[in-house]
Formats: C-alpha cells, sequence, structure tokens
C-alpha cells in the first residue's frame, strides 16, 4: 500500500471496490440554481427541509425564491432537531406522508440533510420503523429501490452528508446512537454553495473543520477494502468498504487543503478563498468517506457526546450543554493516530506532510508521534479543546466512555487494528490531555 | 490557477462547475458481478450490447452466464461497428425497440458502449436521429429525462466511455465526425475489470493509453472554468465545462499513473499491476474529461483518423487503414502542448513532473518544450508513429487536416487559446516529425 497506493490482493479478501457520489455543482451563488435543477428531475411539488435558525436567512429566502421562480409547489418543514432522534424522524416522515411530495431540497447541516434522508426514505418505500435501521439496533433490511430526487444543500463545511448514502440519529428508548445506511440515501445532488459560510462563528469553522479533517484521515487510514472479506454478494459491499484507491484521492486534496486553509478560515471570516476551499475539502472528504468509513475516532465521539455534562462552548447556542461533533471527534484523534500509525506508517506520515508538516528523515518508528503532534498542534492554534479533558471528562469516566464507544461496532470494524474495550480504556486515556 | 490550483472568478465567466461519475466497480474479476448489479436495478430483460470478436472471448461467457445466473432475459447485439456511424447507430436502436428491453449491458471498448448509450437513448425517448446529435450537425436538443439502467463494462483501458455521457460516431452522408452529449448518457454503472486486458496485444495497450494520457493532460490544460461565460440557465452548464478542481484531482492522479505504468503495461503484458493502475488511470482520466472535456489533440485527431491513406499499424485488424483513435491524438500532442504551454506554464510543468520528469530549475518559458519532450520521449520508447508524418502525412496535407480539424469547434472551444485555421496548420506542421 505504501507510498504507491497499490492495494495487493488478499486471500479470502474482498477484490473490487464500489464508489459512487452524488451529482456536485460547487460554487459561489449556486444555491440560485437549485429550482432549475430540482425541475429538471420531474419533480412538482418538493418538501423544502431547514431548521427555524436557517429560516432566517437570506440563504432560506434565495433557495425558497429559486424554487418557486421555477414553478414548483413548495412545503416547508422546519422542525429539525439539532441531534435527531427517531421521533424526530418520525415527525419528518408524517410530514412527507401528508405533503405528498416528488421531491426533497434540504438546507442546513448533517441534521437538517440526515432528516430529509429519513423522510425521503420512509414515505418513498413505507415500512416499520426499526426495517431500515442499521443492524444489530435495526433489521438492516436493504432499500427496495430508488428514493425520490433529494437535492442537499450544505450550510456548514463539514459533515458532507450530502455527498453520503448514511442518516444518524439518536434511537431514544434504546439509549443508541445509530443511522439508516443505503447507496439509496445518497442525494441525487448537492449544492455546495461557500457564501452559506461566510457568516459561520469562528468556533463552528473550526469544529466542522475538524470533522472533514477527521473524515480525511480516518478513511485514509481504515482498513483497506483488499482486508475485507469478501461480501456473499456484489451488491451486499458496504460503502463503509475501507481505504480504496478512489477514496485516497479525495482524503489526500481534503488533508493538503486544510493543511493549507483551514487556520485561515478559521481566523478571518473574510478571507473568501480560504473558506472556499475548507468547503471543497468538505465535499471530498464527504465523498471520500462516504466510499471508504471512518473509525475509531468517530465512534469515540459518540460516548464523548453522548455523555458530555457541563461543557456549553462559545460560537453555539448556550441552551443546553453539548460537544459540537467535529469537537467530539478531533478530541480523540491525536490518541488513536498515535495507536495505528504502525500498521501503515507511510500512510501517517504522508497525512502529516499533506497537513503542512515537515516530515523529511522522520523515521517510519516516529509516524504516531509526528502526525499526533500536527494534529494537536492544529487543534491548538484553531481553539479546540486541550483533549476529553478539555470538554470535562476525567479518568472516573474512562470505562464509562470505552462501552460506550464499544457499541459502534460498524465503525470499529473498519479500523486497521483490533479495537477491544482496554484499547479503548487507553485510547482515551491518551485523548486526556496534549499540551 | 497555478500551483494552488485555486480558480479565481472572472467578470461575466462561471462562478460553478457541476461533476458527477457513474457508479464504478473496479477490480480483477468484477465481471462477474454484473448479473447482480443488473438486477439490482429492477431489470428484466437485459440487452447485452458487444462485438462479433468479443463475443469468441471468455469475458463473454463470463458476463453472459452472470447475467442468466441472476435469472435475467439476455438478448444478445453484436452487430457493432469498430467506427460506429449514424446507420449502425440506427440498426443498434431498431434492435433495441424490437427486443423490449428494461435494461443494457455493454461489454467492449469505446464503440461498443457508445453504440448502447445511443440504442438506449433513442429507444427511452424515441425521436428523429438528428434531434439529439450535436448542433450545428443535429439539432442538439435536451434529451428530456433519464434512460433505461445500463452497465457498462470496458475492455480495453482508454476511452473512457463507460463514465461519460459522450457517444461519437461517424455521420457518414455529411462526412462529419460528431456525437451525442448529455448528462442523461452516462451509464448507470461501470464495471472496470483488468483482466480483460491481459490479452490485448501490447500496441493497443499503448495507443489507448496514450488516448488516456491525453484525456488527462487536455482536461488539465482546457480553458478554466470560470474563463466560460455562464450558461443561460444552470442546466445548460456543458460537460465540457473547462478545467475544474474535481476534473484536475483526476487529471493527476491518471497523469502520475501513467507516468509509472504504462511503459510497464506495454512492455510486460503479465505486469498485472502495471495492466490494473493503467485501466484505474483510464477510469479516472475518463471522470475527468467527462466533467471538463478534452481539446485541440482530440480536434486534430479527427482529421487525422477520417483522412487516413494507407497506414495498418500492426497489433490491429490489417483489412482497412487505420489510424487508431488514441494513436490519432497523442501524435499531436507534443505539438498542441508546446503553444499552449505559455497560458499556463505551471500546470504544463507539472503535468511533466507527474509523468516523472525531473523539472526542478527548469524556467516557465521551458515549460511547452520540457513537457513536448516528455511526451515524445514516452512516445518513442511505447513504439507510437513518430508524428503526423510517422502515420503517412506530409506537408501537402496540412491545409486539409486544419480544415477538417476547424469543424470541431465543440472542442476547440475548449482549449485555453483561440484556435484559428492557420494555427491548426502551424499545429500539424509542428506535429509531423518529433525526434
Amino acid at each position: 500500500m505504501a507510498c504507491g497506493h497499490f492495494y495487493a490482493a488478499q486471500a479470502g479478501g474482498d477484490e473490487a471496490f464500489t464508489v459512487d457520489a452524488s451529482r456536485v455543482t460547487f460554487g459561489r451563488g449556486c444555491l440560485a440554481e437549485v429550482g432549475d435543477r430540482v425541475a429538471s428531475h420531474g419533480t412538482r411539488r418538493v418538501g423544502l427541509f431547514t431548521d427555524r435558525r436557517i429560516r432566517q436567512l437570506a440563504i432560506f429566502e434565495t433557495v425558497s425564491a429559486s424554487l418557486r421562480k421555477a414553478g414548483l409547489d413548495v412545503v416547508v418543514f422546519d422542525d429539525v432537531r439539532v441531534e435527531p432522534t427517531d421521533g424526530s424522524f418520525r415527525e419528518a416522515v408524517r410530514f412527507a406522508n401528508e405533503a405528498k411530495l416528488d421531491g426533497y431540497v434540504s438546507l442546513g447541516g448533517g441534521s437538517v440533510i440526515d432528516t430529509c434522508k429519513a423522510a425521503n426514505l420512509y414515505s418513498s418505500h413505507p415500512a416499520e420503523f426499526d426495517d431500515y435501521v442499521n443492524a444489530p439496533v435495526g433489521a438492516g433490511r436493504a432499500v427496495p429501490g430508488a428514493l425520490k430526487p433529494h437535492l442537499a444543500c450544505p450550510t456548514t463545511s463539514g459533515t458532507g452528508s450530502e455527498v453520503t448514502g448514511i442518516a444518524i440519529f439518536d434511537y431514544v428508548s434504546l439509549h443508541a446512537k445509530t443511522g439508516i445506511a443505503s447507496v439509496m440515501l445518497r442525494p441525487t445532488e448537492a449544492l455546495v454553495d461557500p457564501d452559506c459560510t461566510d457568516s459561520l462563528p469562528s468556533e463552528v469553522v473550526a469544529a466542522s473543520g475538524m470533522d472533514v479533517l477527521c473524515h480525511a484521515l480516518e478513511s485514509y487510514t481504515a482498513r483497506p477494502f483488499v482486508s475485507r472479506a469478501k461480501p456473499g454478494r456484489p451488491t451486499a459491499r458496504p460503502m463503509s468498504q475501507g481505504a480504496n484507491p478512489w477514496s485516497d484521492l479525495g482524503c489526500r486534496e481534503a488533508l493538503r487543503l486544510l493543511g493549507k486553509y483551514l487556520r485561515r478560515a478559521v481566523e478571518d471570516a473574510t478571507d473568501r478563498e480560504a473558506r472556499e476551499q475548507t468547503m471543497w475539502a468538505a465535499t471530498l472528504a464527504g465523498i471520500a468517506f462516504g466510499n471508504a468509513g471512518v473509525h475509531v475516532p468517530h465512534a469515540m465521539a459518540y460516548a464523548v457526546a453522548g455523555n458530555v455534562k457541563t461543557f456549553r462552548p462559545s460560537g453555539y447556542p448556550q441552551d443546553e450543554p453539548i460537544v459540537p461533533h467535529g469537537m467530539a471527534v478531533v478530541v480523540n484523534a491525536p490518541s488513536v493516530f498515535r495507536f495505528t500509525a504502525p500498521r501503515n506508517p507511510a500512510r501517517h506520515l504522508e497525512a502529516a506532510a499533506l497537513l503542512g508538516r515537515d516530515v523529511s528523515g522522520t523515521s517510519s518508528a516516529d509516524a504516531g508521534e509526528v502526525l499526533g503532534k500536527t494534529l494537536s498542534t492544529l487543534m491548538q492554534k484553531t481553539h479546540i479543546p486541550n483533549g476529553i479533558g478539555g470538554v470535562g471528562y476525567g479518568d472516573a469516566d474512562l470505562q464509562a466512555l470505552a462501552e460506550g464507544t464499544f457499541l459502534q461496532q460498524r465503525l470499529l470494524q473498519n479500523a486497521p487494528a483490533e479495537i477491544t474495550k482496554p484499547v479503548l480504556v487507553d485510547l482515551f486515556r491518551g485523548a486526556m490531555t496534549y499540551w
């Protein structure tokens, strides 16, 4: 694998990879294209999904006006929760069924786009709610066919949900963070307009940028697709199929762009080039992880966010404690990559180099330390909390965090090494404080 | 633009780009996945398009058996011409209409895949033949909606047709090489199996590899998308939209892979890694040029192939004179890139470096010469003819070749500089002999 990026076949392993992407339109002002694009899919009655905050912004008016100008019937759903639950997904489905939609537009962050995916899924292919939910929480039933057209317009440079087939939610009664994963859920088109990020607080740009960075780093260091067992039937090959030559391309470019632009995008909201390139990195990393899958830092993030105590970061609503997703992911990252580096030192070093670190003369044995240090330095410069200690955890929480993380087997299986509970305790311990 | 690859907005120019790709499955043995994949689209009666030569090969049996195993009705069409014409397209459409297909599989080179696209188009959305043909030859009417599922299985590492929305043919009565271009024509899925290339003669690997190389080089040096006028409506943005950050990624990786593997793939049919990586480069370059567009070397190739006199290359059927497509393209390339280099010396130098040339200390003024020399050296090492002189042309042909090329305005408009007839005469003169 190393520097040539060539994947040699492994006995019993998969021999092929399957990748795709939504149609992507990228550029300042492209939100105004949404009406023409929705109409081109034959849609006449469109559901516009957003949240109450975004509904007050000029970008909502841009999208709404473009849809009406194209002669479409527009019905707005703005009741999206910041962290969707099975209950809020069900409400969105009820709305979609009653509104009799034949197309969807989502305008928002990952929560909005994921909610719209669920509404489209269950109204296009009605089923019991649990049917399509990932096993073992749900039945993991295959989505039987195509959904209605869905054009996703992300308003943060983060989740990449606009190009993935994944919808994440809290299953409240089961105390489980889980989701639905199917290529059928992937939005038909993504309209990625960097204008949306001009008004984002720098804290949000930093946290969502770190989510992007981890999408790229985790996809790049995931178990190689050739080491995953060949699926029983070809169409059962998972989207989280491991690192592959296609996702590698997006990962490397996203890392290069973030190394060059993320700090600038955080420090200066008027640096248009930096905010644009950070948004492009988010799309590329979304395409990459949508076809490779993330692993341990994201798995740990579910526990870090789910067990939050009193942490209330600036730049975010102060009404309840929250560890924003990207922050909950990246606080684990230096510790995890110190652990995974021996599995593929060349890739870990290359990642550090793409992020801007001079790695000349660095030995393979130092790859984890060098990448860990590169990450913690970038975290410090972008005012991310200092490890899980910085968001309120202490030694007494290690076991509970490890237990919570261990439930995320879908992600942990995509890691390049076996991840046991004791390993997770060690990883959280290593993530307590970085500087 | 230069090395940072950032595209700054230009007054009156387009501000966004729109890109997509077929779902791609890549890997040795993946042809056996075709039945399961076709069935997953709800297809029951599938047309299997191929040519008579391929129908005799084991790969045809693999595909046919996979389709039948999935319970599909299979109807075979093997009457594909090596260089399709309006007449051969019409025959394929007649076949598709009579066979009442609800899905398509193509197994072959660009001719087979393009013929299958045409059959799918006119049987899904019946129209006068000229309606969908590119203007000004045809009416250039927009394809009104989605076609039936089409899974394309390329058997050469060349055209990239499996991931593009383009179908090329000779309009015989008009003496014009033209085509049909629409995102709707893009195959639903591509199954790219490097096993197909194991039996290819080295001459075919060399010529088709040079086609790939030119897809990447031309897309990388095409006019930037920001310098193309903004379209009247968003969905009218052409696929040949010029260089953009998405196509750049595929171009750079394809060039890097070809620089490393093409000679090995040509010299040794048993070098599995080299043949695999050359095939992957072909797919990447196909995705790139399908979203950026090629320019002058491809435009010139139509005249070089169309005016062929007595040239009969080894490794190809000897029944009629032919300049294989990739050969007809690359013989023009060093001359063209010497001409275009001043428009963006950094990109031309970077391309030479990606192909393996040491460009340290090279000045911008030498970019064209260095890339031209890199290309002609690679041509020589892979036994490509020495310029257009090597395929039978002389000074007396310059004017006719320039006239023939000048008709290809769709391609010439995508060049980074104005291409007049006198410029074309000079370019052909510069392409006469390279060593």
